[in-house]
């Protein structure tokens, strides 16, 4: 008997043989693309074998005219041939035994003919037959960056940064936004998987895959429609909550409705219900792309914090103040420093300061112990959950994160410090992406995303997610 | 009888000689800092004095023992000598007879000693008897980008781009925050100014200046607290809605304001009334620092929509889903096409794409006059008040950005066109800028962001600001 076509998820994600059906040099065919993905950069330490009838060379690479010639086992097939050739190639994939296939071609379910839906019924059996698990039709593809496997339509994505943020899409679109973001924002991603038509493997099936997946610490969801939302919430649910989800439900305007029902073939159900879900299946609901990834780095990178009491401290009063009101709009409260903690504040900075919690730092910039010891003060005192630290650059300030960092390094992962250092391009950035990657801090662009990043992750710890 | 001190607003904006009390070499100083502003890049383009009474040469120009020493009008005073010597030198720039003093010095009505209170108003009766406007003191300074003036300790702001909003801020954190966001995002700055203590030109003062500064085409306002709310609201409606009036009131939370706890609903409630006498007077309230500057820069590059009714052109259906989404969310319309637009566009579409509002112009991709016809054919519709276009990159539609670069920078100004285009950094970033310089559309870079844009053009267009 056949295996569950999700039992083979793993090989499609970590293959060792990859064929390329479709494989062309042709720069308008979607199979030159897919061929230079798998080269991009130092490309994929596997083998890429190119299918096409032609036969030769492409990009360097010797093709065969069919899957069934390649020698040793495929666990991958990537497959960009016109829509009517396709169940063919599944045949012979079948025949090949491959153990899983990437459909990229659209022509499907999507479309208003119902000859696309027939054909995409006949792939579902020939699939399910064989037991290979189908991503796609209508795909960009997948992205596996732990292993620098590229297995889409887009050579940029070998250049997401790797790490443990995994997204998985209905739309390619928004796929492509959030890594784009992720690229410019330096999120760390291990997968980007475009679900497309969900031949036989939908949200339901990945999700399981994903939360048993070593490499992925926080999964992302972007939903349009889905033809059996108990199937996702029950599979959310039976991971125990073992890993963040977090998902953004698209389609709650009447206009968009008629999009997704042509887009991906469901219609985009209603956006209540769906939230209502999604928290009891222990689902995050967030509200827009912006948020979605805020949040994930936030979920990948930070320990959560063990209550919603905040330190605020600041460089300048302004941006505490911002940060103040979006905590307590979000549900952290403002700590009440131990009385050692505020003796030791007072210290050091002068009578006239702002020396109580939010914490105006402005008047000890110029001193790099003082900094280090508020830090310290604040984020030792056992009334303090978390700390959110922010700093606009001036030149009196400009030293302020290096003086820092040592503290930060030494303290990272006890508690949460979400931060919003902003400067000019080329002053502090690289310095705090570095304490980014080395787990010692999440950094924001502005006061407000900071704190409500900060509240999330105490939602999240909390379970009390709105 | 002496002016009033705002009148001489101008003349500290557009000055021609400047004047450094407490011009210093020194980069422990601020004094060293604001000399550094003032010669920043090419510099100001007008005569600079650094005063000094330990005279000779200061970062290359002759510096002299008091501002009564320098020969010909003064127009600014920029002073940065410590508190208790500012009375002094107040006293010598009312006999020199200066336009007006920036008083970057902290150290007065701020702090908690009464001392600091009463030194504050022994300046503002020498400032009043003299006319003399000053801004501050406990401030960063100000910068007029279009004549060049970083009358600041911030030499960074000499590369703010230049262009039409101008940023009154009570929090020099915030004000560096604004300009640093807009240094990143390409938002075009005026003016930036630090209102610090507000000896005797407030909020109230300056908006009429910036509401008649042929400069100025959108104003920003942070609040954190007013002595006199109903002066700014009555100065706001006094300028007839001539120009944008965005504001952003910090202060809610109990922490942020320094309130007791047990005074939850008075705050809270003080934030509605801000609120709702901002609407009432024409200022438009603003949530976040992020939407203040999405905004701003909106109002000032794009002409404002008739209606509320939208075109949504997509290159991939998700983020047209998420924009209609939001679009619905903020009041505005899905527009319904004519007969000969869907007529046109069913011409350059396949027939089983969505070609419909919203548009998913994928299949066009490859073909820049079907893009572009299906671009003119949506924004000459009379039934569309505005487009929204959204394409994220993919290596099949590379070219898309220029194929529509034609059109729409002859549409230009026309309706507004806000955009969410969306590459890996060095593919659309330059041609997108160019095209956002030359006033031909607004790019952000989320779907919702975009969608909130256009949302709040139609609002401020119909006065329908919630």
């Amino acid at each position: 008997m056949k295996k569950e076509p999700q039992q083979n998820l793993h090989l499609i994600f970590n293959p060792k043989t990859v064929a390329v059906i479709g494989a062309s040099e042709n720069p308008a065919k979607l199979g030159s693309h897919v061929m230079k993905s798998l080269l991009q950069d130092d490309g994929f330490r596997g083998r890429i074998v190119p299918v096409n009838p032609n036969g030769g060379e492409i990009m360097g690479i010797s093709s065969v005219s069919s899957v069934t010639e390649i020698k040793g086992s495929v666990d991958l097939a990537i497959v960009v041939v016109p829509a009517g050739a396709v169940p063919g190639v599944f045949q012979e994939c079948g025949k090949k035994g491959v153990g899983g296939i990437v459909l990229i071609t659209a022509g499907f379910k999507e479309i208003d003919d119902p000859a696309g839906a027939e054909l995409q019924s006949r792939l579902a059996e020939i699939a399910m037959a064989e037991g290979m698990p189908v991503i796609g039709p209508n795909t960009f593809g997948i992205v596996n960056r732990t292993i620098d496997l590229n297995a889409s339509f887009t050579p940029e994505f070998s250049h997401v940064e790797r790490g443990g943020v995994s997204i998985v899409s209905q739309s390619g679109g928004i796929s492509h936004l959030l890594a784009f973001m992720a690229m410019k924002e330096h999120v760390g991603i291990s997968k980007i998987i475009g679900l497309g038509n969900r031949l036989n493997i939908d949200f339901a099936e990945i999700l399981p895959y994903l939360v048993e997946d070593p490499d992925t610490q926080v999964i992302i969801l972007y939903l349009e429609g889905l033809d059996d939302p108990r199937k996702l919430m029950d599979a959310a649910r039976n991971t125990g909550g073992k890993k963040p989800i977090l998902a953004m439900k698209a389609g709650s305007a009447e206009s968009g409705n008629r999009a997704s029902l042509s887009h991906t073939g469901s219609v985009a159900g209603r956006q209540e219900v769906y939230k209502a879900a999604m928290i009891q299946s222990g689902i995050l609901p967030m509200e827009s792309t912006e948020a979605l990834m805020d949040i994930a780095r936030a979920l990948s990178l930070c320990p959560l914090p063990g209550g919603p009491r905040m330190a605020v401290l600041t460089g300048q009063a302004g941006p505490g103040m911002v940060a103040c009101d979006t905590c307590e709009r979000y549900g952290l409260q403002i700590a009440s420093f131990q009385e050692s903690t505020q003796a030791a504040i007072n210290n050091l900075l002068p009578p006239l300061a702002i020396r109580t919690n939010p914490v105006d730092m402005g008047p000890a910039w110029y001193d790099s112990a003082a900094i280090k010891g508020i830090m310290r003060a604040a984020a030792e005192d056992e009334n303090t959950d978390g700390i959110l630290l922010l700093m606009m650059f001036a030149s009196a300030n400009r030293g302020a994160v290096s003086y820092l960092s040592d503290f930060l390094l030494d303290w990272r992962q006890k508690k949460p410090v979400v931060t919003c250092l902003v400067s000019p391009a080329g002053i502090w950035d690289d310095e705090v992406l570095r304490l980014e990657r080395a787990g010692a801090l999440v950094n924001l662009p502005t006061p407000e995303r900071a704190a409500k990043v900060m509240a999330s992750l105490w939602q999240y710890k909390h379970k009390t997610w709105r």
